[in-house]
């Protein structure tokens, strides 16, 4: 059984990161998405909670993914980067390669013994990520980067408004 | 959608746990699994991680339950029980109703709003739950009243000896 | 000025508690009211929260004693008994005598500088509250020991059932 | 009873505070002053104590206001939002109606059924203390914004000093 | 270069620890004496803070070991055992072999690949500790089994005093 | 017995702090470095543990410090300014002075009732910690601002690869 971790923020799950799913679980047989900074919402770089972040991620994979193959898993900040590589292990079923672009998670799970691989097909997510954000908070053209049930729950929770109200400066 | 939430800690899931998931699965359209006390293991009321956790409870449910239709959602524990309700809603997708046999969980969501129904056909969690770990450190016939692959899990991970070393005192 | 601090977690706020008020207040131009372990509720120990907690308090003082020589300031726990005498400090205005028969309480300010009195006239905190605590969830007479106005909040929040649910085992 | 909810840092309570809350009182039976991010203190953007805070807002009020009718609630942060909301909720008496002028704070409250309504006559909180504070770091005219009694009790604690020294670069 | 870590809480460092650390600075060239739940103080079973086991431990060794083979590392709980293991990693210069009787620590540090070896002539701590705090508060002979320097310097600080107050009952 | 405190972060610790604490220590009889901010790592500004940090401050002081009149005691912030002032005094055995060029310790350890003086002949760390930090992470000449040992010991552990790999961007 091979088993990966794909690690990230998810804010929003978008189709730079649906693809890179697709594409890591033609390597393995099964694919943890970890999602980080968990206990956060409701501000500028965190806007959704964990809860609506997996209905986005649901919503995303259930027409093309065997989802019977993923594990979704919200896993909290602990705010200390070496006890955050235990929390993640703690958190997660067992696995053996990392899927992550980030320089930090890279020195860190190799430090702890892992394989971390690069995500291919992969927009850069941090900037991805906050250019999403700012579309949806200023009523820019955000639908056409995420899967159409994912931006049809966007529209339902009201997160353009909600990202509106928190970017903007007291009124 | 109607969606239940399950709580409890599941240290370890057993065959109770796995008739209840049955039970509710045919009155939900979808069930979450949340995963209490997350952040907790090697101790002797909560030896196990969450990771581990959601490795037996698969095992459990995949040769009866459709797993597309459940979440397994790790929540921790914040301490502050007014806090902790806010904190299992961030984290799942939402829910209706809840299913539980514990006062204080049945408090503090009826305060919230939400519906919580019994758990039936389940034999009580927490005494069975300790009987269980009570077992596994001592060696006896813990594995007749967990799902079989979760029994082999438990084996190839070591849980009699962990058991047995966290619970003896000191030699 | 002199000021007064009188800690406790008033669970709840009893005819006790108002006459050491009052005799405090011959003493002392203000009185602090500290209000402990704020940041608990719905335990067997800490049924109410903080706000709940103020709520009685006020109603109990409002008829015999000149609120505007109060001040009622919840002080959430820190863990660590040194750390939680600087919490308090910074809590507070500043005070010059500390009112309690704590041994932990006592210790902890006379090692900081502190003046600290036994409360006279002063049925034991813990043991009468643990015993009206426990009037509560079994429908005994527990409001003769509180001032009329706090009974009277406490039957409309739904005191009674909210105590005896989180102490009843498990249904 | 009408109880409203006016929430900020108060790093220091200005005149625009003091009109704000005169202006609430006469809508509200009663209000709460919820003093957030009460657990910090001797930072550039917190350089008062909650206790300091107090006692400024006390002295501030006392002439015109009749403080029977007001409660001071220091509100620790917890970090995450949605849990501040509880948080609020819990440490406050019950309340209807929350006065802020924050896109955030009125995000979260309604998302919880509050009505949240702006403060009129009201400079704008963040940019008037960052400016205050400014000035009392540098030795500017911060006493004529802030009530006679407030400036005579920040004078006597040494606020210049302790703010010049927070905010000069190493020496 | 050999280095063990040899881990307790030493409330407080007696003879058996004493003898325990000459013993295994026999086998180790160096040894880092992890002082464990460093954050708490005055409680019964924590009654001395970090720094005062620290001014404790350093009067035992002085005159029978080279202290500067020795680490003195205060290392706070985090309340979850498998990131406790990474917290101590953090916190220590690194090491090979654990010296513990410990169940619960040896099963941490083994899965987590070090060698833990029993601490031998070594009176087991919990009771011996547990026994000299009762001694300390109640006024028995708990200078016999502390190094003399260790024992003046307790009276120094009034630990008779302190643990008859903590674990007095409210008078 | 006179004994000091010096205070800093020590990320890493170098030339100047090795002059510093042989200037101290001719004023003092022992002498205490505070390495705060303990629980970080793997960050920009602070990349290497609380252990590591101690073995570079250990290799730094062997040659020419008698390292028996100095204790290495790592201190985790807790995040509020007043509680860490009695942090640092809970963690760290008793002193009179403490050395420090930061605003912010000086105004707190002098309200805390402490003499605080500056460091003489200190390059001042935060510019130079910062300076040292970059020129690890570019490849350039670090090694000349540190001790050789120490210089050495950063080789060993790959602290340019390390540094250089969470200063990248995403890859």
């Amino acid at each position: 059984m091979k088993r990966g971790l794909f690690i990230g923020r998810f804010q929003p799950f978008h189709l730079g990161h649906l693809r890179a799913v697709e594409h890591i679980l033609r390597k393995e047989d099964e694919l943890i998405i970890g999602i980080g900074s968990a206990q956060y919402s409701h501000t500028a770089d965190n806007p959704f909670t964990a809860g609506e972040r997996i209905e986005i991620i649901m919503k995303s994979l259930r027409q093309t993914v065997d989802t019977r193959r993923v594990y979704l898993i919200p896993i909290p900040d602990v705010g200390e980067h070496r006890l955050w590589v235990s929390q993640v292990i703690s958190y997660c079923p067992s696995f053996q390669t990392v899927y992550s672009n980030n320089g930090l998670v890279k020195v860190l799970f190799e430090e702890a013994g892992y394989r971390v691989e690069p995500v291919p097909f992969f927009d850069r997510e941090l900037m991805m990520g906050r250019e999403i954000r700012r579309l949806i908070s200023s009523g820019g053209d955000w639908r056409s980067r995420l899967h159409p049930d994912a931006a049809k729950y966007l529209a339902e929770i009201g997160a353009e408004k909600r990202l509106a109200t928190i970017l903007k400066p007291d009124f």
